[in-house]
């Protein structure tokens, strides 16, 4: 029998959620569609585990786990996956439509877990958060009329995970590398990045993130990815003055 | 060029709703959708329009229509589809999984209106309400946890109707009947069935819905629709104790 996804692999992360009735619509839809991993970054409101609207999906909200970052959020994960009501224009991350891009995780959730990030009601996820982000997913909304309500993106979101019961084609064999493995990569790199005069030594988020996304770029399998490090610590030790 | 489904030829019926909230949340994802029609019939709050979470969907709501029934809102609409979070068992009618029940309605917008109903938060449509479905749609949830909040199932719904652009297999060409026209064949039939004492003379809710289910699964064309309710009056006629 061909391997089906675990969708218990699948984390939903909300980032700096500010409505409680969202977060309970969000872990709702969990419930409905069989998801059970749900991480919330800086939730503007600490009484979110209260949520109302969450009928029958109390215990998925009791069991949500807190966390002050997006990086510490997704730690675990081998594929980070971005939400985003923007178009094609500004984006620095490739864009798949929800259609696709769901046929992609599903095949990841076979065998690693997955981040599926969603950002806050106002203003969605931030330059920071995307650049952690592989890709990013859209759901195919109206040009006029993009920005979903969150709980409603959330559910069409996992209903499009598992509209489709037949299993995904075979995954690709490989392990792919961690998210806490590839931010492992990016810091060495900036501090070498830094240490060596080709970055500007002040701290600066926009060179953070795109050194954080070429990261991401690079689809770094497992193995890779634990190379890195040792080559760019060592660079950096190098290029301390003496 | 193959015809598309219109998708202003689409009502939303919201039967009941509750929750503002709700109505709001139904309006957005329809704007987000590229619908436009929404009904409603006897909301609990008639607050509705300004239901806070419309956002961007306020002129939706602002020519939302109200109507006192389920046969008044759906009247002039070939296809009336409900949606259900029960099982298979104790339903009268047909039942279809959201992805083919898109499907079929999608080749209808081309060229007739189709209602699809949403019933209240609590207990959904009521049988009198699905009395009038000509079948029933079921998003393919959970079953320990079936109960969709009413904002999500609408989203759903919607992204499930525009989620496939390729235009769908040409519509069969005979004009079917409008929910008018049935139910008008229903009446005269329930009439005739009580006058003739088929049916007991007293009303009879659960009579009237199993008539009402009977005449939808005719599947009548527009054309021999128009042929009952002149036989049907004669019959009433001729029963009349003289």
């Amino acid at each position: 029998m061909p391997a089906l996804p675990k969708l218990s692999n699948l984390c939903v992360v909300l980032v700096a959620a500010r409505n409680p009735l969202n977060i309970g619509a969000a872990a709702r839809a969990m419930s409905n569609f069989g998801f059970s991993q749900i991480r919330v970054v800086n939730p503007y409101e600490l009484a979110f585990r209260e949520a109302r609207s969450a009928v029958g999906a109390s215990t998925l909200l009791a069991d949500a786990k807190e966390f002050q970052s997006v990086a510490d959020a997704i730690a675990d994960c081998t594929l980070v996956v971005g939400t985003t009501a923007v178009g094609r224009r500004a984006l620095q991350h490739p864009l798949r439509r929800l259609e696709p891009g769901a046929r992609i995780i599903r095949r990841e959730l076979i065998s690693t877990r997955v981040a599926l990030l969603f950002g806050s009601e106002k203003v969605g996820l931030s330059n920071e958060d995307l650049s952690h982000c592989h890709w990013l997913l859209r759901i195919p909304t109206r040009e006029e009329h993009r920005s979903l309500n969150l709980g409603q993106a959330v559910a069409i979101c996992l209903y499009e995970l598992i509209r489709d019961s037949k299993p995904p084609r075979q995954p690709k064999k490989e392990k792919r590398a961690a998210a806490r493995d590839l931010e492992r990569i990016t810091e060495v790199l900036l501090e070498a990045l830094r240490a060596s005069g080709y970055l500007d030594p002040r701290p600066s988020a926009i060179a953070d993130e795109k050194v954080r996304r070429l990261i991401r770029r690079l689809n770094l399998s497992a193995k890779d990815a634990a190379i890195f490090p040792g080559m760019l610590r060592q660079i950096v030790w190098k290029l301390q003055p003496c």
